[in-house]
């Protein structure tokens, strides 16, 4: 297995330079009052496609083109590695295959779709990876995987190395898990560029595989996660549980009732759109956790592709349309 | 009648200074490309309160107890004015009475007691006048009006100062009008830093008083307004309409639909929460308004305080709560 080396994450930023955002950082009077914290928001939800997942998208098939002259991308995704791919591909003019399993969102289909990527719906996980080999096999496409990839990892570890030059003396960030793409990111830039920076993982209770996977050494399988996070629903993989295991300072576990309400922080206080999963990681400081006290945090805002399809129907209702 | 002077906006920069926060600016490449302009959010809706109405509010108050030892400040506002100045109050010591007329939304009227408020309910505006007269004479209130203040619009016009010193070679800046305080402190301040800048006006049809009150040159009331933009139902003043009058540029009239439409693409492509009549300022660009194709274009985006409640209703219902 090939390790993550700080000198990969480097030459990310180098190829992002210019074509991801520079995310602003956010903070606000309320939330250092509640959290006793002081609290800087790295809004990757202002990242193109909204989320965060373009920049190791976008690494990843860059580098992968200057290695072999390949035209054809393909991934399983319903979430926001499949924008992601599907904006790198077309600014890279090559072509994007996204197998999109069900269940997905009308919005997030529609978008891949925008990307001008290739799209094909699958049943379910098993059929969308029967669905990949295939395209594989017939369009000699190389997959991007949206997590368990080294160039993944590290396209997303360029977020660490801008959120350390735009905020100084940090001792915590705070990140949430699915994959552990991002984390392990953060993981391997914050060893290389201020080792002694404690990073947590904050995963939902409703989809608690990474907490057991990194105490007992061992990817769990996530088979019936139940989270409103839908982006936190898949388990480790094998390049990012030793990244994290070794890295991690801890896990901080979030109830439903508690992303709801860190959501419904972050529009009504904030007064950004973010999406269920990064609200995961807002959640500790609304509930004042001890460790955060007195520190200067930054919490990762992963992304802002949230369902708002209930508030354009009432506005409609408004206006009599 | 006195007039507003840069000076005056100097002054504010001070008073300011370190109280009221400096907001970030936004861009986006989907409006850029959209509007064919270069395109700037001025993020009004991450001062504090939610608004700009902060700053014009503790401005003049910070600035009436330097002059008299007042210890009593009174308005009628059910919006963000009347958070404004309960802020600017509770942070300076003294005591705010807020008449709230009705219609006023749950959240502004919780907001305005949380900030440590006198409330006071008025069945319509001209019980709340009958109130405020009785609130000035048993309790000595100095009144604060929401924009018609010399001490209130300079306050507003900080934000021109800002703009400018975060974004260079403006052409053009667009803001909503409702009272005209935010417009003329951007006026004012604009007119001493940048005189080149053109400033744009945007009102909604459906309560289309300024854009009449300039024309005639007298202040033609607003009587039934009809618009979402709950901020903007108000009349011009005799202190803004000769400052816009002066200074303006032009309108820009917009629909309730474009309102609506210019919301949804503000929470689903920039991220940003913003209330309805902020959403008024960002329409023209939508719409590719010609005179701003090409033009380096700044939006104030006044304020995030939307009503969501819809939201959550769905999200508790998804949690079966």
């Amino acid at each position: 297995m090939n390790d993550v080396s700080f000198s990969l994450v480097e030459q990310a930023v180098e190829v992002l330079r210019g074509v991801a955002n520079i995310t602003p950082v956010v903070s606000n009077r309320t939330i250092d009052g509640l959290s006793g914290a002081k609290v800087f928001f790295k809004c990757e939800n202002f990242q193109r496609v909204g989320a965060f997942k373009f920049r190791g998208a976008y690494h990843a098939v860059a580098r992968l083109m200057a290695r072999n002259p390949t035209r054809t991308f393909a991934t399983i995704s319903s979430g926001n590695h499949a924008q992601g791919l599907a904006l790198a591909c077309r600014l890279l003019g090559v072509r994007a295959h996204v197998v999109m399993p069900k269940p997905y969102s009308f919005m997030k289909h529609q978008a891949v779709i925008d990307y001008g990527a290739i799209v094909h719906v699958a049943e379910d996980r098993i059929r969308a990876e029967v669905m990949l080999d295939k395209i594989v096999e017939d369009a000699g496409a190389t997959i991007i995987h949206p997590f368990n990839d080294p160039l993944v990892i590290a396209g997303q570890g360029t977020i660490m190395v801008e959120l350390l030059e735009q905020v100084s003396d940090l001792d915590i960030v705070l990140a949430p898990v699915g994959g552990g793409g991002l984390l392990s990111g953060l993981c391997v830039a914050a060893q290389a560029c201020r080792p002694q920076m404690k990073i947590f993982a904050c995963e939902p209770a409703g989809a608690l595989d990474a907490v057991e996977s990194v105490r007992q050494n061992c990817i769990v399988p996530m088979s019936f996660p139940h989270t409103i996070a839908d982006g936190l629903r898949t388990s480790l993989g094998d390049r990012t549980l030793p990244i994290l295991r070794q890295h991690l300072t801890g896990f901080f576990i979030v109830q439903e009732r508690e992303i709801v309400e860190a959501m419904r922080f972050a529009y009504e206080r904030l007064k950004l759109v973010i999406e269920p999963s990064s609200a995961v990681a807002l959640a500790p400081l609304l509930r004042e956790e001890p460790q955060l006290r007195g520190k200067r945090v930054a919490v990762v805002l992963t992304g802002g592709n949230a369902e708002l399809s209930s508030l354009w129907r009432d506005l409609d209702a408004f206006l009599g349309l």
